[in-house]
This record gives C-alpha cells, structure tokens and sequence, in this order.
C-alpha cells in the first residue's frame, strides 16, 4: 500500500492464462474420432456433464447428426454423460438478434444444474456459436464452451476468437463478453451441406485477413481462385488452416487479446460492411458485405495514393474471380459519417481506419475523407 | 501446428494481464483530492465520456452528491465529460433481482453512444455494483468501470473484487462475468450515512476472511469488537483496508483469478449464508447470513474435532460482540443437502466446503456429514 497525502492505494496486479486447442479434422463425431474425447479428457479424468446445442439450419440438412451426437456419446460413457437432448436453436443471424436465444439458453443450463466445469458443446453457424458464446459466458459467470463451426467463416474467423456477442438496441454485437472457447473442432465434413453462397462468404474474410497481413497468402488465394471458386476441398481447406491460423496469431501475438488498449481486430473493410448488413436487413450476408468492403477500401487506397492500380486490379479480380459481385444498391444508402462515428464507437476511442499500402501491407489511418469515399462509392457503382 | 493421424492442432495460448488502482480516501469528489482525477488520467491524456451511474438509496440520504458530481466535473474539464445527467437505480437487492437495472443501463449506454474506452463510474453498495458491473461488462464487451462502493461490504468485499453478477431463475448470481474494474475508489465518508444494519453487515466478511487466513487479523478484531459495534471509524477503517487487501491478495496470488479450476473464492460460512438470504427473500442480509454462516460451520468444525472450544467461543463472543445473532428462525427451514449442491454448482466441480482447522487456517473438506450439520442448526438454535 502506497500513500499520497489523502489517499493511500493498493495496486492490484495479475494476469489470467488462456489455452485452447484449434483442431481441423473430418468426422469429428466418429467415435474412433480422437479430437473430441482429447478435449474433453483435457477437462480432467472425470465423466464430464455435457449439453449439446446445434443450429436448426444444420439439423435441417444433417438430420443424422442426432444420432451421432448419441453414438459418441454412447461409445465415450467414461468420459461424457449427456445432461439431456440436444437444444436446437434457430440458425443464422436470427440467432443474434436481441436476447431471445441468449435467455432461453441460460434457462436450459440452469434447468440441467450445469456448473462451470460442465460443457456446453455447439454446433452451428458463426451466429448460433455467438450467441451460444454469450449464453455460456454468462452462466454462473462461464461454462466450458466447445465450439464446433459448421461454417467457412466460422472455421476460419469467428468461431476460433475469444469474443462472443448479440445484436441489441440495433447495433451489431452490442451486447457480449470476452470468452475464449475450452477448445474449437473444425470438421470439413459440415462444409459439403453448405449452400454456395454460404461457402463463398468465408473465402472474404482470408482476402481480407491474407491483403492486411500476408501477402504471400494472398498469392496463394489469387492462384487458386478458381478452384476456390468452385468450392474444391483442396483449396478450401488450406484456405481454412491458414485463415484461422492468421486470427489466432493476431489474438496471441498483438500483445492485447482483449482489445482493452489501441489493439485493432482483423477487421479491414468491415466499418461499411457491419452497415451494409444493417441496411439490407441481411440480405447481403457477413461474407459479401466484407468482400464490398474490401473492395470498397481498396480503391479508396487507390485513390489516395497508398495502393497501386495493379495491386486495386488484382484484388477485384480475386474477390471477382471467387464469385463476389463488388456492388449493391444498398451501398447507395450508406451514410458514410455515421457508419465511421458507429464504428468508432464500436472499438473504442479514436476512429482508426485500415488501409492498404500494398497487398499484405495493412495501414491505419485516423481519418477519412467522405467525400472521396462517397465517390469511391460511385465508381463501384459505375463499373458493376 | 501440429500433427497426429487424423487430427490437425493449432494450440491457442496467451496471457491477459490486469492491473487496477484500489484507493482510501475521504471526499473523494472534493475537486482537489487527487484519487479520481488520477484513475482518469490513467486512462489516458484525453477528456473522458463519463457516465455516472449512483445508487437511489445513497441519494435520498445525500441529496448533494448530485452537485458534488458537477463540481467535480466541472473543475476537472479536461479530463471528464459528463455524457449526461446521473442516473439513480434502485438500492439493495432488488437492484440485481433479474435484469430490469442491467438492460435499463445497457440501453443508456448504448444511447450515449459510450465507447469501450468510455468510463461508468458507479457509486453505490454491493448490489448495485453487481448489476453496474454487469452492464458495463458486457456493453461492447466491456466498458471502464470506476467503482465507488458506499457499504462497508462493498468497500472490504465485493467491490474490490473482479465478479459482477444478477440473480436470475431464482438463483442468486447465476449471471455474471469476470471483470475486473478500471479503478476502485473508498470513500471512507460515505460510511456515515448508513444504518447500523448495514455497518455491521461488512464487520462478518472481515471476521470470516480473518478466521480462514490470517489469524492475527482476527486478534485484531477480537480487541477492537467494542470500537467496531460503536462503529467508530479508527476501528472501522483499519478493518476495511486490512480485509480489502487479504482479498486482493487472494485473486492476485490465488493462481487462478478467475476462477476456472480449483480455486476457490473466499467463501467461508457462504453455501448456507447464500440459502439464508433467499429463503428469507432478503430480511436476512448477506451481511447477517455470512455471521450465521460462520458460526454454523464454526460450529460444525468443533463437532468434528477440528477447532478447540476455546476457539470456538471466542468466535461466538467476536461475532456477538459486534452484534449478530447467531440464530434465525429461517435456518429451521434450510434444506441442508440442497444447499450443499446448490453451492457445488455455483463453484463448479465438486463439492469444496471451507472449515476451521483453528483460528486464521482454513482448510477445504470434501463432504458435510448432513446428520451432524441439522444437529448444529438445532444447537445454534437452542443456545438462542
């Protein structure tokens, strides 16, 4: 304790350590199948109390996956007692919108006397996991969450993070918490149900991560594009490996997994994006509104200099290339101020902008010209 | 990434450091005491969005708080900016029965526009902070929280800490997150507004914490038992600072500070203190059900041959002395076994009760012989 005149203060100190494995695997539910019963087994030698939740949408196409859920459990009685049937909730964004799930879910686990080292283990989309996320954070202050992403975008992006949210008061992710998963199991197998658009959505986000960070990545994406377009497993799932890789990175090695300080996400492109979304009510999906939104500061780059005119062509082409149209109407009702001053808000402090100077070569930038970004705008307009 | 047959692991992996300012002082809003214009400052050389968020009980008996507030503010405007006018929640318990308060502040939160390096400074007791803490923990994912607690229990307990709860589901801080605070700020002059009642209620966390770790601390007590029932501040103060700090010192050097394995909160006399409250729905105060909690597990460990009565008695005699009584009609209906689960699944893993093996030492038992506790239960009762 340390005094000063009229206050004397105790400083407290510490820090909290977090680990969690992310597996890549195909029938993670085979019994045979060693990833999961490794988690579980990494949550002590006891018989572990286990919830399962999965998004409706996926039950819908992979009807079978009740029964697998029940086989493994069946065949690893030593390690998982299953607290009850499996909780399916509503797939998509719905999932996040305001608290509906959130609350039902919290329900469930207090009904089932889950306690914080039982295990809620979700399956579904990034939407269904963040809400999953949310509920499982909360409950007698966080329950052991496996996260099992059926998506692309939840296998390389979302569902591998620390964070967690719903949508409230008409704000994306305004409500959440910083959580890290008990561990994340990615199974290729979920991709093969996956409607195209779907499949597309998550190739934006390793773009977008491969344009900020690595541009040997990004070589790779615009090598394999049209295998990526065509949803090719061989390129897919290195695509995948490498994407999540580039997140956990950012998260371990940024030196502010919790984004208390100045810590940016991986979120280039994503100021318009999260707007976009909002605007069209979801018609433009995550995934589209990110490659819009890469595209989009992109040529802004462009115009101000940062990016040459073959780096800006080589990024349409890509983003072309794997099926994303660059343009929506919806982008002529973006108010470009207020999705700036919104997403500030959202991170916290000053506005700080990424752009590229170069492919690989991510910037910030305090400032942003809305004028010029009003006619980037225009120019996405006039060349779709 | 690492390879075993079928499998591909990515180990996640990093550490999350904290460290925040816990501040003594009196009139902690007079413009030239140092303490909060310090916390501000910490969070960096910019003017600040404040939110202040107080306790309704604390203003009808501190009307001026409100104009302290605005002196304050005004005479430190380069650092603070009052978002808007202060908002008064509902005092006691009632202020984390279920989420009424909390969504009614997310929702203010949200129509200020705070950001995550925006600032709510909380001035109220235990309960209210909980429920502050809990908005604030999960606005964005977590907005700066300044605690000013005005209880001796949320000075000496609760608000030092790095929990935030609501009850929800008739379960008492069934929602909640780990959070710790930007800042805590005790200001000693706030205990004179309060009642008897509530002054007391923080004397039985010291007693408790004291009995469990450190044994002159709670010589300490014993000596001073006449100056703390009169409540005189040369005696309250010194026990507020010495229990804050063995409670800081518990997360910090813990290894484990929120939580997740083993670790175990400084709960001693609490699985029944927790029942107590809400089968009395709250005429019994957390304050009160620690005091009989205490003494009910005291006198378990006697009857179990772990304390000598010598000790025990002189447990009685501090306890009684500050003025608690040992029994309550209520405890006649407590359902022993129910409770002890109830709190297994709080903590988590399996069951952990805290006895006294003596005076400053306590040690952690696996099982309660339910039998032996109902006979303690009648004892309490007859000796009243």
């Amino acid at each position: 304790m340390t005094l000063s005149g009229r206050v004397s203060e105790i400083r407290q100190e510490f820090a909290v350590r977090y680990t969690y494995p992310v597996c890549f695997t195909r029938a993670a539910l085979d019994p045979d199948n060693p990833a999961l019963p490794n988690v579980f087994r990494e949550g002590g030698a006891a018989r572990h109390r286990v919830l399962v939740v999965a998004d409706q949408n996926l039950l819908a196409v992979r009807p079978n996956l009740l029964d697998a859920v029940r086989r493994f459990a069946s065949a690893h009685q030593d390690l998982v007692e299953l607290v009850g049937p499996v909780v399916a909730v509503v797939g998509g964004e719905p999932a996040k919108r305001g608290l509906t799930t959130v609350r039902r879910l919290q329900r469930v686990i207090e009904r089932h006397g889950l306690c914080r080292q039982s295990f809620l283990l979700a399956i579904g989309g990034g939407a269904v996991l963040d809400a999953v996320g949310y509920a499982a954070g909360t409950a007698h202050r966080g329950i052991r969450l496996v996260r099992m992403p059926t998506t692309v975008l939840g296998q390389n992006d979302a569902g591998v993070g620390v964070k967690n949210s719903v949508n409230a008061f008409g704000k994306k992710n305004f409500l959440g918490t910083f959580a890290p998963p008990f561990a994340v199991v990615n199974d290729f197998d979920f991709l093969a149900t996956l409607p195209a658009r779907e499949l597309r959505a998550g190739i934006a986000e390793a773009v977008k991560v491969a344009l900020i960070r690595d541009a040997a990545f990004f070589r790779e994406l615009c090598a394999a594009r049209d295998a990526l377009a065509a949803f090719e497993p061989r390129a897919m799932e290195p695509m995948i490996v490498r994407c999540a890789s580039l997140h956990l990175e950012h998260i371990r090695a940024g030196g502010d997994p919790f984004e208390f300080g100045s810590a940016r996400p991986l979120d280039f492109g994503h100021w318009s994006a999260h707007r976009l979304e909002v605007l069209t009510a979801g018609e433009v999906g995550h995934g589209e509104a990110v490659a819009l939104g890469v595209a989009l500061d992109s040529l802004y780059s462009y115009r101000r200099g940062l990016l040459s005119r073959e780096d800006l062509e080589q990024i349409f082409e890509v983003l072309e290339g794997v099926g994303f149209r660059l343009h929506h109407p919806g982008l002529a009702g973006l108010d470009i101020a207020a999705a700036l001053e919104e997403f500030r808000e959202h991170l916290g402090g000053s506005l700080s902008i990424t752009l590229l100077a170069g492919l690989g070569r991510g910037v910030e930038v305090g400032e942003i010209d809305c004028r010029l970004m009003e006619q980037c705008v225009e120019a996405l307009g006039e060349r779709a």
